[in-house]
């Protein structure tokens, strides 16, 4: 798979596609650590990692410090916000759209209460 | 790009990884619409729109009523939780870590000030 130059945000969604790119944020929501701390728990190599973690990097969602030879990777949360507002704009739409659906239905049923008009047009009708 | 059987979590933002198929959702969120309407603003054919929308279907974003010949698309907007929830149990563990972090720089630069013992010291060893 090779994304040319996509978009921040499809970046970003795409990084999050993957579980262990997901499961390496999760630890890094928690402290920052190397490239090698990072591996431990995965049977997987270094440079499988290391390629995780370019993708994340290339998304925005981490940094690497320059720090001599540790280089520690850090999470970004908050690129976090350009998907929540995304998300939440459109969440938010489509909820304003069922509560007007509801409204409507509820002004429908509202409707042949008040002036009774069917009483007294049997009594004309019926003199 | 093959995805073979991904977890809810990988498809959901695989699925809106794509600028079109976010497009789409956008539109979504507003109204149901059958997939010749969502075709209408895309200089791409049907086909590449039905193939978007079952991409979609399958990350569960949209259903598509059995409504005679038109089956409208419409969106799933709960789905968007699982992104959501995802999201924010990161971002509050990374807030919460940033906020431990500057509630002990300011325990740190209390410390120093109540009983002033450098001035006892300088007096005591004076004398």
């Amino acid at each position: 798979m090779k994304v040319v130059s996509a978009d921040p945000l499809s970046q970003v969604f795409s990084a999050l596609a993957d579980p262990t790119r997901r499961d390496m944020v999760a630890r890094l929501a928690i402290g920052d650590a190397t490239v090698t701390e990072l591996a431990e728990p995965y049977d997987v190599t270094i440079q499988a990692v290391s390629k995780h973690v370019k993708v994340l990097e290339h998304a925005g969602l981490i940094t690497r410090r320059r720090d001599a030879q540790r280089r520690p990777v850090h999470l970004e949360a908050d690129v976090f916000e350009l998907m929540t507002k995304w998300i939440e704009r459109y969440r938010s739409l489509a909820e304003d759209r069922f509560q007007r659906l509801d409204d409507l239905l509820l002004d429908m049923s509202d409707v042949p209460e008040p002036s009774e008009p069917s009483e007294r047009n049997q009594k004309g009708t019926a003199s």
